[in-house]
């Protein structure tokens, strides 16, 4: 489908394509595991020209995040895409490093404000709540990606990993790469102490 | 600051002219009434490169929409910006079509879901609740634009509009025009009666 | 044709797939109806990559209006495409609405002139003499799309248009819509009855 | 002018810093010599962002071709932009070499056809009648320029152009210089003869 | 000057604002520090719109990397670019994982060859021998930025990396912290014995 | 395999398609003769979307210049990106006519220094030494076109070329094309008498 939709001629052709029902995405009961991104913390759904065919050739993608008490989506990236972050319910505890030569800002999100994370701009954001708490994430882009940063990064070779960290041995970036839990992961220790939640 | 942030050399150049703060918009209480539409049956409250400073250069904006009970962002158009639009906490009414050639697509948005506005495509969103409802919509462009077709369209010279409708008169399209609501609109009849709303 | 057009390695493998005389456009006699819209106050034809496979991959695409005595283009805005519009042997009536928050601006296109219709502008342009007129319209995307304002207006649900027009019934609208010529339409009172035409 | 429109936050914002005047271009009195282009054989008029401000931050742009009996605009390239050329009154001689590995095609345009000459690619249009010829050839960009190719080639070093034609001296690449004419030129010898011209 | 390019009408105005030495970037002897990072390891040298106004509205930038023996662009992204990277001397030893949901290919680039890291990935270099080494890595924007994934990622919060880490105390996040290199760095432990260098 | 890339719905989709192995290109020795341009005066190699479909979807490319003692890539543009142009061993005689209205200049790269050449603008690249130099040129984009001016200028209709050049006859441009070498030439008489070199 996709392939046809690049294909069309035309956006009433690409339109044509779809059926009705295509053009919604249900975030809750997502029709398949593609984009669902599940951990202790909670869990992301993101709906991209991956899984969702109505957003190709129109250059948009959404992803909600549904976070657990203390739970974080972990510091990423979007390698090729600006992200417009709206907090629904709680004030999320976000912060954003753009890159080289910029400084990091923390920016807590209030409920029913948004931020800005730059394309490729390293952030993240935390529920310090001990409720739940919702995110609605727009991109300009129907394939943003995501660079989780430290779990992509100590993804790279060992010695590789090593030599960024001062000669680590491989043996002790082993070690550290084995603490990295999966995203959605779960936030400091404050909050858990706090929300009485065991890591 | 928009003119500085347009000559900046860089992101990081652009990061540097703003300061924490105004990195986010808070679309419950805006600090301006720049991007606010308020009307009957709501309000939409808009951030973009005209009053949010942070997206420019980032090509991305949103527009919260705060349904009342039956009300509805009447047809319009984005000129510039597709959107990708998530209804919050109620089955929204949506509709769409994109232009010429296309067939209208009714895509009732539940709660949790979201659908795709191509750019320049006319589309709708109505409350059919009692309740509150609310909307957030991402777009990939920092200046969307937006096109009430009702309203703009009867801003047009009248004996334009008159000949478009037929041959109608001018005080024909006076009465008509004079009909029309400033946006944000109360939806349809049988909403309004079912939940006891005076038009 | 398109598809392979679009999957080509390079500019020179498109080039290749074309013959010479694919790269010619006859909007006189063209060879098919597709892009063809003909009306009671005359036609245009459209060479876009939906039947003029040379612009693929190029970005342009062009439309001739060939507007009778008091014929007229009526409103209409172009989703992806920005036009530049030249009137070869008549002064043009023009107007463009381009958005909420923009002044109407008559600009009358005299022959040998061009005005510039922005993106997703509501413009119209009409022949107010008694002779044939023609305007040559450049776009820069090979897919602008149209979508003509009143009649996609009124190819809304009924009770939807209703509401727009500040509660109207549906029985109403049916009457309104009814009215509404296909396009190219007959324009404005004043210049049928100049040039003696029944509408 | 153009430096307040590429700072303004919006399109609407742009549209305000325009007069309506400002929206018409007057290209056969055009209100400045910038853009106007005149030799033996007609002119070319063009609307740019350099002496049209309407077009700034909306990508497009347009050219006029006036040419005389037997004129040619000769060959060039349009570094930043595609044509779309469209032939109003004569069966132009066309032709376009698009660049290293495709073959030469002459595209003779018909009066009311068009054809598209893709950006970069080496193109020339001849009227080889003994009337005047117009054409309207769209731009999809606001800054297309242009590129002469023998003018501009032959004013290189003179020794770079010798070594380029095989080790021609520096005098006999002056003597070539030196017959080469200004922009809009008169074109090949058998027009010349049948419409009774002298070089 | 930036300013000035920003503003500026067209491409030929951008030209004229330039003196001719101005179009030159002298790499090994750079007039200025900006753009210039220097580590134990070697330096990278980048032209940007930061520092080589003539890359401004043409939208390419370039950085080229000596690097000492064993030593190592550390692993970054650039968020605004992809790069083209071109070995002169030496079989570097590269490596890229995109993003997540990509594997990690480790990519060899012998003399005379050259790699793609896409916009976004996460990649490195490394001088495996124990001579000088030198590559040249093209990006198509003028405003690519560099991530350093270890050192910006380690900028953070402490108690955000430390949750990322499965829950790492904040000194254990400073001592690891302390650890890492400035780029340009030394690279892994086989190649300093190797060479006989001390970390 | 490029019309796959173009199909893939994701980056990473696209990075799944090639093999470690695709993601190199060797300019050295080069596995296809597609992309390389040998004359008297040297070769170059280009990696572009038609022979390395790594660089499919990242909009990039590179060239390598190889050339011999007084070898000259002939002037020449590139349709569709702009190139920063890097001098390895050799202070390289380079020139750039960027269009109509815009002076020539004569930009020396002196080892380790890079120019712009912007999109379209005419220029040329010669060795005047008598040993053999490299040069590293990328691009913005990943299929950026060469049209070598004198060898495509004269392979236009001979009239066409004849009229340009001040009416010419079809003999005396026959003679003159017959003059011009393939590319890589070699360049001026001063560096080839200097290097004892015959043409």
């Amino acid at each position: 489908l996709v392939a046809s939709l690049r294909q069309a001629p035309t956006e009433v052709d690409r339109f044509r394509l779809l059926r009705d029902d295509q053009f919604l995405f249900d975030f809750v009961n997502p029709a398949t595991s593609v984009g669902v991104t599940t951990g202790a913390g909670g869990r992301t759904v993101a709906a991209t020209s991956e899984n969702f065919p109505a957003v190709v050739g129109n250059g948009v993608s959404m992803t909600i995040g549904f976070l657990g008490p203390c739970g974080m989506n972990s510091p990423h990236t979007h390698p090729r895409a600006t992200e417009i972050n709206f907090s629904v319910n709680t004030t999320l505890r976000g912060g954003v490093l753009v890159e080289n030569g910029a400084r990091f800002a923390e920016i807590d999100i209030a409920p029913g404000s948004a931020t800005v994370f730059p394309q490729g701009a390293i952030h993240f954001e935390m529920n310090p709540s001990c409720q739940e708490a919702m995110f609605v994430a727009g991109f300009n882009g129907e394939d943003p990606g995501v660079n989780q940063v430290a779990q992509r990064y100590f993804g790279l070779p060992p010695d590789i990993v090593g030599a960024t960290l001062g000669g680590l041995g491989v043996q002790q970036v082993a070690d550290l790469e084995a603490l990295i839990p999966d995203n959605v992961i779960l936030g400091v220790d404050e909050c858990l102490q706090r929300c009485n939640i065991q890591r």
